[in-house]
């Protein structure tokens, strides 16, 4: 039983009934019906105008975005446990041709206004020092914690004092929402966030993620950047065509709820093992090493994720039974 | 009717399927059983040990190989209307880092020994002008022409002689391999072909390409590349399975053949309206701005290429009754 | 007899005695008495509000002004013969982070509005193709020749029409304006030139050249460019020192006029053996390999520029006799 | 009395005089008299054969060999508080299009064999994390501190086993071999660096660095990238003589023992009130703002480090009653 990654659930039946029901002749590239159908969905789901690009990964989407919000001899501010900085091997400087990346600390890969507004007055306002461009924060965070509105609009005027842009990786803000009930709208562009990465691959998608921008007068440069990328695909339909099914009766948040509602199950029996509360569909947990063996020898896969701690995700996909034996193997680790 | 571009024909039902049986847990980015097979698979096919990357454009495929292949400060020797030069919005220039593209002439996009000869004549071999490192081509080219093994030979020979990489922009390789009956080996690497990108996405494909290279050594860096350009996607297997089934029992070829036979029959209707010879899927031809309103009146969709020029292109999917009208409507042009 | 470049040249007396006289504490980097004049003084020279930074180089001066013009994914439209295309290793790639240069035609290195205007019609306005933003031109060109004001006037104008920047290499601006007797305003700034590299090494200065900028938002831009290309010395006083010597009583302008005196003077001699007009203080002829031998017997030195073709350079620093005999041996050629 | 740093003091008499010396006609770039001279000269001075290259900044010196040494998809492991890190303006990942420093802590911006170690245990080995590829440090540190042979030694053998290329910043390696009485070879080469920048201009110098390659296989690639990034000066002669210049009788060494003795002397009125030992020309003391206040009110001008912490720098050219001075005025803040 897999709770290694929900990278390796399955993608849901809808999405590949979508990218069947695509399979016709239509225009090359995003000239066809289901890509001009995007600006329009993404802004009826944001209540505002905004631009929607679909490419194929989260590191895409981030990237993409970060390079038009920030320029080469620049700075982003973000977690030093954010994905961009982890496990983008390195992206974020290829696609802004050399910007850094800032380092923050924070509890449960969460920045705090105070954490970036330290940094920002550590950097002296001169040629020699790499001033900041944009704030980068990711929600659900990368241990699985959610910023509500408030936290992100807190950044969200900070960032617009300073002349930062706000950036949002949302490869789980399905997760997020899923569990704050917030709308979207609340946690993005009206709290300052001017592009974000919207993640449907980890949620029951098959291969399309979406770069969403609201600062829509960069939109044409974003074009032009996916293209040059390597990310403009000949037949874009098919990834359109995963997205708007993903849209469609809110199936983006139904998989979210599903996967939370697993890991919330999972938490439940993992009593003080949990090293932090679980906001999302991510689970880090404190076992020892001799405890994680005796898991894996009844069949559940994870990820170690230091020290006597491990990782599990759960997927929109997992319900009933392994959850129920994965709670109660843990609760009898004691 | 459209004749615009093979990116436009649906995918093989054959690639759905393969997407559908995919569509189970397994590992994430490339670490599943259909990613794993590819290098085998590739291998069988070319007769000698290759390393198989999917990605999901034959941009980024070209040029995640130019970027191993050209150092920043190098530069690569190309057709001057080759897909890299005109069509990729300046995709090597990002990968590389900045290498420059040294255009050459040469009919029907094809770069002779001698154009290369010349060109690298012309350079002084100092530190002021930019020297050379790759050689690029296309095969099919933009205009639908074939290079023959004993001429990649030629070009492999020069290469290896003046310490330049030979790298095969192969979005149509299909096409060529239909027509001349010659051999994947005997055509890339036993020609000198260092790396090439696979198209599959013209051919029947849905969304996957291969960069497959010859000069395995280089392989983690295409990797580590790959990554970094956002383009490991994390639930690979959907690529790799697309692949294997359009390898299997050489469906890329029967597709291949398929539209070649569509370009043929309208060729033979053209008569000398051909600008070029029809050796692919591509089909160039003289009609004035009358006659090409003609053809559209009748319902034909196709490119505008230059004055009194159009550009069709066959599909594999493209079979009887269109293409006898399309034959007939040419040949009524007079 | 060195007639092979004006680099090869000494400084002038009044430069070396400038390096000295700012041998003294003060403050490092640009924030020295010297530096901070700079500004004032090309304002003044120019006639209107200016920006001025010292670098070492005409290619740093050239590229990061480039660089501040055209972002990574559009081009720069210039001579196929120009330094900046020809003889800078590729620099402009890499100070813009991959930008293209799209190559132009034109007798004498110049480049023509109709060769502009057509390159501009042949781009497709799409995401695939590159879009041009800026011009870039060369005073005096490559060549020895010269663009008058209106010329340039009307490059700028089409420029500022098209949305693109206009950019001087003046590499031998001085050269070319003691030909002309224009204003460096009206062949600059009020033609439309954007930014520009205004040449002083190859005209008896040390190794300082300046980059001047008329648009003058991009300065803090530039600024940071020019410290992270490693192009801001921390004893900055030595460059702006030489750069206003050279300013001081048109010390620039005596010299340029000098230099042009003696290529003058070689041509009268040359008669039909010119290869362009001879306009600055380079000279292209026509001489056969045993002419060319016969010269090198005499002791003149020079640049085999191509078959039967070679380069002559004067410098301020050559007068009387040298260019005498210089004449009398082309004169005695036939 | 400016102690504000190294930068602000003039340069050397006998620098001044080899610029004039060399002012006559020579071959452009690096092809002339001087700068044929250096590689002997430094072969010479580091007992090996390596390979030089002036340039005019520290960031250029530093930076071009990082990009020979860490190609852009990997990282250069550096203090955090190094100069290539908080004071070059991002210039690492210019030069090297993209490469990540990974920043470790340490005493007096010293890094130690634990944290490089640590630092290296903590990346996962795979293609979503970015590998390292060199090792940078300074010596002298930013702190004034130096690495003795020995260290720099442990850290070669580190990086030789992990197949890490270690890198010096030496733009103070003057005031720190003063110190030690060590020799370069140990300290570099013979302790496995393989590149390092050699600091003049802080010095005693005008505006010439030097890249010194012990990888001499490297050198067409430097050469390039100097040419490339605009840092191929037209008249090197003038940088090649400065250097030569410091090198004859050991002026180079001669100034920094000068530097050093004035900062000992200051050192030794400041009791405890030093923040770090000093071992080169460097001091840190423990100030209040008032007692700062106090010491500029007598003349003296340095560098506000932080809260309660101030800089002085001491140069070539400080002897005598200045530093007397400063001395006694700390001693008297008790």
């Amino acid at each position: 039983m897999r709770f290694f990654s929900d990278n390796a659930a399955p993608a849901h039946p809808r999405v590949l009934e979508a990218i069947a029901a695509a399979n016709r002749l239509d225009t090359a590239y995003d000239g066809d019906d289901w890509s001009r159908r995007l600006d329009g969905a993404f802004s009826d789901l944001f209540g505002t105008e905004v631009r929607a690009f679909w490419v194929t990964t989260g590191t895409a989407a981030n990237c993409l975005a970060l390079a038009a919000l920030c320029p080469p001899y620049r700075a982003i501010l973000c977690h030093k446990d954010s994905h961009i900085e982890v496990d983008e091997a390195g992206a974020p400087g290829f696609f802004t041709g050399g910007a850094k990346l800032i380092l923050l600390d924070g509890d449960g890969a969460k920045i705090t206004l105070h954490a970036v507004a330290a940094a920002c007055e550590a950097i002296r306002n001169d040629v020699h020092q790499v001033q900041p461009a944009a704030i980068s924060i990711t929600n659900a965070t990368e241990y699985g914690l959610v910023y509500r509105a408030t936290e992100v609009a807190r950044l969200g005027e900070f960032a617009k004092e300073r002349g930062l842009a706000l950036h949002m990786d949302g490869a789980r803000i399905a997760n997020a929402l899923a569990t704050t009930g917030e709308t979207l709208a609340d946690v993005t562009w009206r709290a300052g966030v001017e592009a974000m990465s919207f993640g449907f691959v980890k949620n029951g998608g098959l291969n399309a993620e979406c770069l969403v921008l609201f600062r829509t007068e960069l939109a044409d440069e974003i074009a032009v950047r996916r293209k040059r990328a390597g990310h403009l695909l000949s037949k874009g339909r098919y990834l359109a065509a995963q997205i708007l099914a993903m849209l469609e009766d809110d199936l983006w948040l139904d998989n979210a709820r599903a996967a939370n509602a697993g890991a919330r199950k999972v938490a439940a029996a993992a009593h003080d093992r949990l090293v932090y509360p679980v906001e999302a569909n991510e689970i880090f947990l404190r076992v020892t090493d001799e405890e994680g063996e005796r898991l894996r020898a009844q069949g559940f896969d994870f990820y170690e994720w230091g020290p006597d701690q491990i990782r599990l995700v759960t997927s929109w996909d997992q319900q009933g039974e392994a959850l129920d034996r994965l709670a109660s193997a843990i609760a009898a680790l004691g």
